[in-house]
């Protein structure tokens, strides 16, 4: 079976986020006068196979630990369909 | 009013994902070989103030085209809730 993974990767609240600041400036110079604050996270996109959906939940979460997510500053939350 | 906007910002179909390259090669590398495409994008979360959420939404919409979205390459898809 085939799946899709959405992994929504965010810095910790508390870690500066540069590129957010530098977007909320540009959005303020353009006249956005209502915006507060501006985060930027990635989202990653992964289609895989696996036998179950708990099986593709795992092989993702493995995924996250060893190259996607910096447990240090990120987190990562994860959404999973089945795609055929 | 306040309201929170995730816009999630994706590079098109069609259009070379350099950096999804990257990973998909990096977690095959890593023993994933389950792993058959990965694409990656970014998230962009807004808070604003607005009258309601009609306002709030029509905002976000002019902050993509003016400086969130590249409507050459990306698409951007937006979703809002009330924060109080």
């Amino acid at each position: 079976m085939k799946f899709r993974a959405r992994v929504l990767v965010s810095l910790k609240e508390g870690v500066l986020d540069t590129q957010g600041k530098a977007v909320l400036v540009s959005l303020k110079n353009l006249g956005f006068d209502v915006v507060d604050e501006v985060r930027i996270g990635k989202s990653i996109e992964i289609v895989l196979s696996a036998d179950s959906m708990a099986e593709a939940e795992q092989k993702v979460e493995s995924m996250c630990e060893a190259l996607l997510v910096n447990p240090l500053i990120e987190t990562g939350r994860t959404s999973l369909e089945a795609i055929g």
